[in-house]
């Protein structure tokens, strides 16, 4: 191999280790840690994400990259070294322009106020946890200022975070699926509910979990490879590819909540943990954007774990589990009420259909806020107006309004949550692409067979990691670009 | 404040924060990690030790050192930035001895050997785990290579864990206490041994746990700044002052293991959360030494937990907890039951009186390894040899045996036990001393209360970190020197 890309590997293996050991200090941070810690937590997180930029944006990298392009030339683009160089130069650029000190102080403050805002939303206290959110948004904005010639102040957390995408095209995507979607909303919520009763009943918290576990092993989860941990917001997090753990959290008087949690942070995860060996301690050893790993959590969850056939082969299983709650519960009373279309009030619980209404306030809140639209200090009530416009429900709290999500209360305001959508469209064409590949996916579903799905994702997404950008992956998955037509298709059908 | 100071700070707090990122690497690969993980975890924890390492043997750390001399001759001996100049400087001569390289090597072979260790405990596989040791036995000479004048291969390790000892004070304190042991142990065991089969029952693991926890929160251990968790080693650990973590292991048919490893490590984890939070993230802000540290765990484990008044006031309590195993079985039996000395196999098990003569056991052993008077293909039969002369017994298996340990498996042979016998003598000068000044004190015990005593130890030991060397911080304690003399009277008298 050549010196220099030795060279090269050595110094990123090195920076991967440092995210790696940031990511454990994150990770306990929401599992184990005591509340004393918090301080100190803020401040090695800081120093650890620091060090790892300061490592990766150094101009020794810098001179490597430039020594090996006649090298990365010579090689063909889809082989794991050119990828490695192609991707390594392209985040290099994007993030020499950001001071590691910056780096620093932004992680402690997220850090400090990811703690506040755990403390403050079982109280609804909005107020605490305001002057964090301003203090992170004006963060926000200086984060975009290190960039030049952009069209929006969002554009370069949402290209962190969704490679090559931008607020113009997402708001073009957005508008498109918006007139789809409000027509359906209308046509399902005019028809009598779903009767979800039999979702809100008591299920013990160690049996939930025990369900839970049991359904994403045959998914297709390695727990040797990882673990399931409860918090307060459900997180996959990756310290290896050997190594990616899931989140969740549980409500023991309603069922959907451990479940569908744990089956979307393992969909996360198995793309981690499927990424191919080769590319271990690189920048490759990760999901390529926001967008698709969302298609992968989207996919597992609701394409076959509200399916129909998931069910007729799990539903015995849990009955057996719950016999006092389920026992006299037929399936298809089951079925319905794990896809009930409500006008509902949190994002994570929402269903399929009015899923993306949520995301699509959030994401315009957030071009609002930092175009200085709309003030920290009128979130709350600019949720309400707007819940109430396009779901015909108002929260109660802001427990259950503005304060519902972790993201903007430990990272930045921008960037945070067009994935999801993204997510929902690209998971359809991948399912969708799947199922005309191999015909008999639904069938084996059903028969609690995941292995020629799990294998047509790790052959054709998981295994390259970051090596492709977005576009890229879907063009080589499906044969064509990103397209909503899967997704409505889908819906409508359902 | 001196600018230079400042800044010397800041690097030193770089520093802290590297280590405690490999510290929480270190405690989740025990605690937490999936098997997987260990592959990427012992390459994560080499490329942090290294980094903590180069980083604080830098250049520039000596060149602000040796500016802020004058500055630190200018102060009070015992003022907090006169000790962090000293001790800063002690240990930068002392470190930059050692190159990085073979920090993150040694890290990565012991991180893998400590794993294999555990897998090949259970089952007594020596033969596994010798090539670990052997190779670990090769870098604890090559450690002690790179220091020079020194009289003995052990010197450097023991004066990394016990600074200011070396292997020939140590043998001179160990001789000296052996003869007054032997006599001692030959007296008691002679005696019809004493009935511990109250402790030998069952019982149920979650409520030993819960009971530990409440023995030791109310010793003043303070969990809102800590956590319990199980491993295949007990250990404390910590991250910061206010985030320090102690595990246990439990036999649920054996009551003494888990009570008394879990008081063991909160004595450990008292000291470091009693140090001054004006010595936060430097290298202050740790106990001073193996030997002090021991003191505290023991102190609190034997002088405090076996005594009589302890448990006036805390059987009734754990009868209370297992009343079909204890109702019937009166406090004298139970007393004499945890305080039982005999010809016993395991180290951490054994009585105060024994204790020490594993502990010997061990250095020599050391010692005889490092000096290639002692094989490690023949460590096992040389352990059944010694412990059928020591004690009378030979061990059946090597899991009771040469593998019951995890120091040599997972870090260096030598320097590795002299602290634990160190600390049976400390930690009894400090005790008596303790009680001469407040004799109060072991009523307060009988009476569940242990604030006079965890006062003394904060503001005579925990409180001072690693400001003063073991032999400045006895003379500050109890007025004189190290002496043996307290030990012997405790263990004669009881």
């Amino acid at each position: 191999m050549e010196p220099k890309l030795e060279q090269l590997k050595k110094y990123l293996a090195q920076v991967f280790d440092l995210n790696s050991a940031a990511a454990l200090l994150a990770w306990d941070q929401e599992t184990h840690m005591p509340p004393g810690g918090e301080a100190a937590r803020a401040q090695q997180l800081a120093t650890l994400t620091r060090l790892a930029h300061e490592n990766f944006t150094s101009d020794e990298i810098g001179y490597l990259l430039d020594d090996l392009e006649p090298y990365r030339e010579s090689l063909p683009y889809e082989s794991n070294e050119a990828s490695l160089l192609r991707i390594t130069r392209r985040e290099y650029t994007r993030k020499r322009q950001v001071p590691a000190e910056f780096i620093a102080r932004f992680t402690e403050l997220a850090s400090l106020s990811y703690q506040n805002w755990v403390r403050a939303r079982p109280d609804s206290d909005f107020a605490s946890t305001q002057p964090w959110l301003e203090r992170l948004l004006d963060s926000s904005r200086e984060y975009s200022s290190y960039f030049s010639g952009i069209d929006h102040l969002a554009d370069p957390m949402i290209d962190a975070s969704d490679p090559g995408m931008s607020a113009l095209e997402i708001r073009r995507i957005f508008t498109e699926l918006r007139e789809e979607l409000l027509p359906l909303v209308e046509a399902i919520i005019s028809q009598p509910p779903a009767d979800d009763s039999c979702l809100r009943q008591h299920f013990a918290e160690s049996e939930q979990l025990a369900f839970a576990q049991h359904v994403v092993r045959r998914l297709g989860y390695d727990f040797t490879r990882g673990r399931l941990d409860k918090t307060a917001h459900p997180f996959a997090t990756r310290f290896s590819i050997d190594d990616v753990r899931i989140t969740t959290r549980v409500d023991e008087n309603f069922l959907g909540q451990a479940l569908f949690s744990t089956i979307h942070e393992a969909g996360h995860a198995m793309y981690e943990q499927g990424i191919d060996p080769a590319l271990a301690r690189t920048p490759l050893a990760e999901g390529t954007s926001s967008g698709v790993h969302e298609s992968q959590s989207r996919l597992w969850e609701n394409l076959v774990g509200r399916s129909r056939g998931f069910w007729q082969y799990f539903y015995p299983q849990l009955q057996t589990r719950f016999p006092a709650q389920l026992a006299h519960v037929p399936l298809d009373i089951f079925y319905r009420a794990v896809n009930k279309v409500e006008r509902s009030l949190v994002r994570v619980e929402a269903d399929e259909v009015t899923y993306n209404l949520h995301v699509m306030m959030r994401f315009d809140f957030e071009l609002q806020m930092l175009e200085d639209k709309l003030a920290i200090r009128d979130l709350p009530e600019a949720w309400y107006a707007r819940m109430e416009k396009d779901m015909g429900v108002v929260p109660p709290s802001d427990a259950l309004g503005a304060m519902q999500d972790v993201h903007w209360f430990a990272g930045t305001i921008g960037g945070s949550f067009q994935g999801y959508t993204l997510g929902n469209v690209m998971g359809t064409q991948f399912f969708e692409t799947a199922v005309h590949a191999h015909t008999s996916i639904p069938d084996e579903i059903a028969q609690g067979e995941f292995g020629t799905l799990h294998h047509w994702l790790r052959e054709n997404i998981y295994r390259h990691g970051s090596k492709f950008t977005p576009p890229e992956l879907i063009q080589r998955a499906t044969g064509g670009p990103l397209s909503i037509a899967p997704y409505i298709r889908y819906l409508r059908k359902k």
